[in-house]
């Protein structure tokens, strides 16, 4: 038999959370597990990585199983650079991320840590895989997604994920036998309608809490929030690279002034 | 004349960095400028949002001029949401971010929070343009940059910035008699070599700070690396878009299983 995969685990949630002792569980059936994962939520992170502070490291046990684990006060981002630098004495195989309590879909993915890890891996040339299911309660249901995720990383180590691409994967909040099936899809337009709570301190200070409205702009139904309200789960292939090509030649029709002279 | 076009100023390294105050020089010369911004350093934090704290405002004054000034507890992409939603009396024509003091261009502006800034504006519908210059020093020198930040915001309020592109401008570190000009540029594909600065606490427990080479992976002489490299300010059309289309019809090729039944 070929050697087992090594498949490093993380998510933004913190490493206790229900979301990845399910993806634990799932990956203990395809490889060697390694886990490295944030000491304490980290959703809403973005790509952040910790440069003005120390990073600390501590290796824990919490459920049965053969997987090593490694609790870290750093970022999703900061997780997959030690992991890769500092604990694994190969490369690992793939990265997945999550389970993510919540949404990745649409333009969420721009703050969401679950996917910074898996971004992190893909800039680093491992291929990876965020996941996330809509339903942000704490101990949301996850085994009506265990069967998907164990075929997409089967498939992703099979076929091997696009050169510097990770995947997108997000689970509608539904009974697995509801589930419809798995649709690839783009990123559909959206935003957030931001509102702020305004309060007072007990000093009599204003102070805000940041809340906001989702609004999907896309009217497509080749997208993630279209394949989620229809009872699909959505797979996004993500790159890092930002240009907007079609931007170039617009721009080089600006007349910037460049010389002082 | 007509009215003054509004200008949200914003960065990453803190209200009261050089690099900002250099922006709002330039600024005042061309509208109406307020500036809300990080109270303390926020480099590296990406497009990380507060969203299990408190976000706190105080209005402050710095330096002379007309402009209004508010200091935020909040990350980059927190300061734009504020101004957006509870500071501004109406939408801004532009908002610019830095200018950050250090490097934006290619992989890390995946990691930046000045673009953080920009792109979170640009979500929100709002031209957007990043800064940065070469020069990682708190007192680096801003005055070369200042002509040149002030005609491609001058050209972006004349021609509007192509819609859901944001702008990536990045400043040699030269003197601006040696600046050849102005490119726009793709980003270049480069990473970072990490290196875990693996240290002692007192108590002798180990901890790590996080260091590493800038490493460019691309010989293409279109990207923004090329153009630093060779004396050129670049400015990349960024998106939030991050779909990898090309690699949509690859995946659906793969056998995804997803019926329990």
């Amino acid at each position: 038999m070929a050697k087992k995969p090594l498949i490093l685990v993380t998510n933004d949630d913190g490493i206790s959370a229900p979301g990845v002792r399910a993806l634990i569980d799932v990956m203990k059936e395809i490889g060697e597990v390694v886990v490295v994962a944030p000491d304490s939520p980290q959703s809403g992170m973005g790509h952040a990585i910790t440069i003005n502070s120390t990073l600390h490291l501590e290796k824990v046990v919490i459920d049965d199983g053969e997987q090593a684990e490694y609790s870290c006060s750093g970022t999703p981002a900061d997780c997959v650079k030690l992991a890769v630098n500092e604990i694994l004495d190969r490369r690992p195989d793939i990265c997945v991320s999550g389970i993510n309590h919540g949404s990745n879909s649409s333009i969420n993915v721009i703050y969401s840590g679950t996917m910074s890890a898996a971004l992190e891996a893909g800039i680093e040339g491992i291929p990876a895989i965020g996941f996330s299911l809509l339903d942000y309660n704490y101990n949301a249901n996850f085994e009506g997604t265990k069967k998907i995720v164990k075929s997409i990383v089967e498939n992703a180590l099979e076929h091997g994920i696009p050169k510097d691409v990770v995947l997108n994967v997000n689970f509608p909040n539904l009974p697995e036998d509801k589930i419809k099936g798995v649709k690839i899809c783009r990123q559909a337009k959206a935003n957030w309608e931001e509102e702020f709570d305004k309060r007072k301190t007990p000093q009599g200070k204003d102070y805000y809490w940041l809340t906001g409205k989702f609004v999907n702009l896309d009217k497509g139904e080749d997208t993630d929030e279209w394949a989620l309200e229809n009872g699909y789960v959505s797979v996004v292939p993500v790159q890092f690279d930002l240009t907007a090509y079609q931007a170039i030649q617009q721009l080089n029709t600006w007349d910037i002034e460049t010389k002082t002279q």
